[in-house]
């Protein structure tokens, strides 16, 4: 039982070590001689595992008779694709923050820290680097403004949770454009130390704006902070079945366009971050209904940043996701795909339709709403399994009212087709599409701190400056 | 609730449309004026969710300080990446039997069926196509060389399950080699009929080697037919802790070496697939440690076929899967990852193990196995649990003694890090590489009957010829 011999036949890590070589990713700024990027837009669907990108696909295909932005630049050969590793300095299974301080730091840190090193090492985040530059910059998510994926292009702190301090942090460094949620984070009545954010970002200069139509307006002659709900914003399906969200609340793909129309008013070029945010909150919440609207919702900004750069022609769009989420696939989808088709005519997450049910809800009024909303039958027994398991509740990230999420998850996977491996982070290598000038270096395996050199080089910022 | 509303944002399908342009991908052999490729080794690790080669890729860094073959493919930019649609006729989600028949005949069957269209239409399978134009054919698989993926590039059978029959198309193919498991479909004693098919392919002229050793020492001046064992061959990580089967058995490299040395003799070329048969299996299983073997076992296979890839300069290679399986993934894995580490030490599958617990073991006994076997330590409850789960016992794929594989891999997930969403087959999008002749025309999106006219038209073996 010689173990040791096993896998000696490793050809091409032995006899075919040479055609290794060095790695093509670009080590140092003088060894770029492409093109450089005027702009960068970096789109990040958070917590996307393989299966969430191509069950959001066969979904669009199925319903709505096109394919995906993001397969479609697969297709047309538009795009370089790469795999990237996410791992964390302490674990193979990365957390947002520490995934996002990857790339805004160029050096890996522990799970929950925001560019700070396990030793304490300060790294500077990337958006400060191009600022300095004299690059207009900014975020848009779908969650909270101060939420680990922007905050990890921004700022040092070292704990993601300090969301308050974070804003106080964006308030100092005066970015471009902020958009998404949190208010809390900003308003007086929510802080415990009782500022109030908002007046002093507009004392600071800001145009604070607080819905899609107040965004819609904004001229770009200030710096833009939006912040459109207390939160996380709605799930994409919760928003565009409710009129009242509908009108307030933008979009994904309409912040993202508006926040490139304001940068790029900036004749020294720009840099955006664009977090789907709530892709990853609907794989911890295994809620098929709100992942595969939220990537979809991430799909249209992937198009508005795609037909931006196509005309720019000076524009560098990444598009990949900052770890994997509950592994969900279609299983046993059934005759003719059926159950799987199901989830076309869903009118709700799973998470809102739970936090609608009240404690004198019966289980014919459950099985009725589950029907209504997400076009599925439960039988009797399992309107009352899920009506008992509100007792016992589950745990998990963003589930704040212990609402049975995990478990209405596992009842609507006999009926969707959609099940998941886990309710957290997995440290699957995932998807990274890039296009304009220098994709075309890119390696096709690559690790997540290798992009913050990658983009500083590709816009010409030399890095040593910032050592 | 407009929902016909809701993505009329996407750009590139709309006003970008233009950028999508023709398919890149060899729409007939007048297209391709490339250099043509002489032979062709399809690599197929049956049922490899996107999980799968990350687990295994990091496993291999991790424990033996060496990237996977397939992984560094992707580091060195030695390969084309393609993303690939493996849906059926009749469903999202494919088994291995329209899958390979979607490569093998160019057009998508129903779910188990072999190049037997839903209205009754045979597609002449490529392997009979490529030995009419007088190249060299052959499969080697670790499961039985009538199983559906070497079957699907051989033979019509509208059904899989036909494997008695498949053994005796086979004969009647004389393909120059065919070696794997299945002994019972050529085995007079287990035949129904009572026909000993090895006798008769003597007869027709083939060397049949039973073992090992006896497969190194063929020659090539017949066709080979190699079986080692009765059903499939056992896991990875089994054969290489059992002196007796490490001698007698085969790897998936020994049997691939051995047949690119039979088929390259041929002076007009080969084409040969290989089939990682039982990541399938262990994925239907849930089976941590037989995965990751079996993986790695695969990815030697893939280093044998590159490494005469490299040299001969004139064969196309591709790597992929017909599907995903269970999307498993590794979570939660603990303080330095140890939980992961845990199957740095395996010294036998799940299968196996379950496969030697008696009536009378006790929860002691059983605890004892698996930490020996599976460096876990169960408690005493998970141990009661485990052993009362040999009632009930667990259906699914390739379980005939119902043994509780699902049950063991929940239990076991909480030790190893590594959990699964299901014990079936998904409907992801699969990886595939391609190096070599034509592997540049490959678009990065593919749908997986499309390769089927790939491989002819970059051989330069004219598809019109059997229209």
């Amino acid at each position: 039982m010689k173990r040791r011999d096993f896998f000696k036949n490793g050809l091409l890590t032995t006899a075919g070590i040479s055609i290794l070589g060095a790695r093509p990713i670009l080590a140092n700024p003088s060894q770029y001689r492409g093109e450089k990027a005027k702009n960068i837009i970096f789109l990040v669907s958070d917590g996307m595992s393989a299966g969430t990108l191509n069950m959001a696909d066969i979904l669009m295909r199925h319903k709505l008779g096109k394919t995906s932005n993001w397969i479609s630049l697969y297709e047309s050969n538009t795009v370089r694709r790469s795999l990237m590793d996410t791992a964390s300095a302490n674990s193979f299974v990365t957390d947002s923050a520490a995934a996002g301080s990857a790339w805004g730091g160029g050096h890996r840190v522990n799970n929950g820290a925001l560019n700070i090193g396990p030793e304490g090492k300060l790294n500077e985040p990337i958006l400060q680097k191009f600022k300095a530059e004299g690059k207009a910059v900014g975020c848009v998510t779908s969650v909270q403004i101060t939420h680990a994926t922007p905050a990890s292009f921004c700022v040092n702190q070292s704990s993601r949770n300090a969301m308050p301090l974070i804003a106080e942090d964006y308030l100092k460094l005066k970015f471009d454009v902020m958009m998404g949620g949190g208010r809390e984070f900003f308003d007086p009545s929510k802080r415990s130390d009782g500022r109030n954010l908002f007046s002093e970002f507009s004392e600071k200069g800001f145009h604070v704006v607080n819905n899609k139509e107040e965004m819609l307006l904004a001229s770009g002659s200030k710096p833009v902070l939006g912040v459109f709900s207390e939160d996380g914003l709605p799930y994409a399906v919760d928003r565009e079945n409710d009129p009242e969200l509908k009108k307030n609340i933008p979009s994904l793909a309409e912040m993202t366009k508006k926040g490139i129309e304001l940068l790029n008013k900036n004749n020294k070029g720009f840099v955006l971050q664009v977090e789907g945010g709530k892709v990853d909150w609907a794989a911890h919440g295994n809620d098929a209904s709100a992942i595969l609207y939220d990537q979809i919702d991430f799909d249209e900004a992937v198009g508005v940043a795609m037909d931006f750069a196509l005309k720019d022609k000076n524009t560098l769009v990444i598009i990949t996701t900052d770890h994997g989420n509950a592994n969900p696939g279609i299983f046993n989808p059934g005759p003719k795909n059926i159950k799987f088709e199901s989830l076309f005519e869903s009118k709700a997450s799973n998470q809102w339709l739970l936090s609608q049910v009240k404690t004198d809800t019966s289980v014919s009024q459950i099985i009725d709403m589950v029907n209504h909303y997400l076009n599925v039958a439960l039988d009797k027994e399992e309107g009352s399994q899920l009506l008992k398991s509100f007792t016992l509740g589950d745990n998990g990230l963003y589930n704040t009212a212990n609402l049975p999420v995990e478990t209405f998850g596992k009842i609507l996977s006999k009926h969707n087709a959609v099940s998941w491996a886990n309710t957290n982070h997995s440290a699957d290598f995932v998807e990274l599409a890039a296009y304009g000038p220098g994709s075309e270096e890119l390696p096709g395996f690559v690790k997540n701190y290798e992009l913050h050199n990658f983009m500083l080089e590709v816009a010409g910022v030399s890095r040593a400056k910032f050592a």
